[in-house]
């Protein structure tokens, strides 16, 4: 397999979590956003909607982080990354798109960029809306994780699931952006435990090739 | 079951297509969003990320509308809302995600709010805002549908999927912002085809309870 990454993309993070939970050699190609390598072939050519990650698995591409976790899951069934039952498959599937749908799309790099050239956001106001939807969107994800028992050291239950995997990566965004977290302990916790993990480590941005080169 | 909807929200209108699809029988219950009843009680007990759609099944309750569609999908499998396959399932939720995180989420009501109070955007900016992510997220799922010979009469294929269930009432929301569509002719030709299914045009806001009030 192949997969089409970034060092600090968050998405891309994601995946690179699943594929060492489930213990998947792949091939890392970086593509560099900030050069805008993405709005060009070969990549571009490859994923007309230009967004990174993307998978390639023999002649098979996929695209969307949190698509590509599933098909992993699918096609890879151990370790689980969702658990057995509806009713928790769609507790964690709720958790990750907490995340995935309520705070990332609003602060990945072109919102950012429209913000500053077309509506003329000075940086300041730009942090400002930063920090706003993390804060407010990891309080929401607090308040269910605080509040379950279905909560254990991770999530959801005592293994990693699709929820730590789409959390993590939104922590280490929120640490690089200065957000508060003293108000999300749980999430705090969790997201700190999940790093003791060899999987989520080695994935990391700092351990990826194009962030060493 | 019952659902927790306002019939203008595009997340609330994916999950009442998948009820009509699957033919369950719901009990609809409105919350008025420009009325900010998401933020009080009864409903914010029930829901600490004060987001519709939430479906409450006995006990259990569900959050997130994709979360909420894979739900019912698993506990109700006919029809099924996903193919058999892992590399259709793939493509399908890669192509819902496409409008569930990468358009959806930079036009929903609290962030257009946040545009006007906090940012000082004016009417003709929020508008241009707007029209600028639906306009370019629906060219990139036009270059998917498009180029692919696993495009049917719908997203996937001649039945209708998750990828269908998310892009229609995203074209609602295009229309009634009048945003362009003449540069997705295939996003326009399944969005149209799916409206002559009595659950699309069942789910529809105009025919909700709260929309007839």
């Amino acid at each position: 397999m192949q997969l089409y990454s970034y060092f600090r993309s968050s998405a891309s993070f994601r995946v690179r979590i699943a594929l060492e939970l489930k213990g998947l050699a792949y091939d890392y190609l970086p593509v560099h956003l900030l050069k805008n390598e993405q709005l060009q072939a070969p990549f571009a050519d490859l994923n007309p909607t230009h967004l990174i990650p993307l998978l390639k698995d023999g002649d098979l591409t996929v695209a969307q982080s949190l698509a590509i976790v599933e098909y992993l899951d699918e096609t890879h069934p151990e370790p689980p990354l969702l658990p057995a039952d509806p009713a928790g498959r769609a507790r964690v599937r709720g958790l990750a798109l907490d995340v995935a749908c309520e705070i990332h799309p609003l602060n990945n790099l072109r919102v950012l960029r429209y913000l500053v050239k077309t509506l003329g956001v000075d940086d300041e106001a730009k942090n400002a809306w930063y920090r706003h939807w993390v804060e407010d969107g990891l309080a929401a994800v607090e308040a269910q994780l605080a509040g379950s028992p279905a909560t254990g050291r991770f999530c959801h239950g005592d293994t990693p699931t699709l929820a730590d995997i789409v959390l993590v990566p939104q922590i280490f965004n929120a640490r690089r952006m200065d957000c508060r977290l003293d108000h999300v302990p749980t999430v705090k916790r969790i997201a700190d435990h999940c790093m003791t993990l060899d999987a989520f480590a080695k994935a990391q941005p700092s351990a990826c090739p194009d962030a060493q080169a």
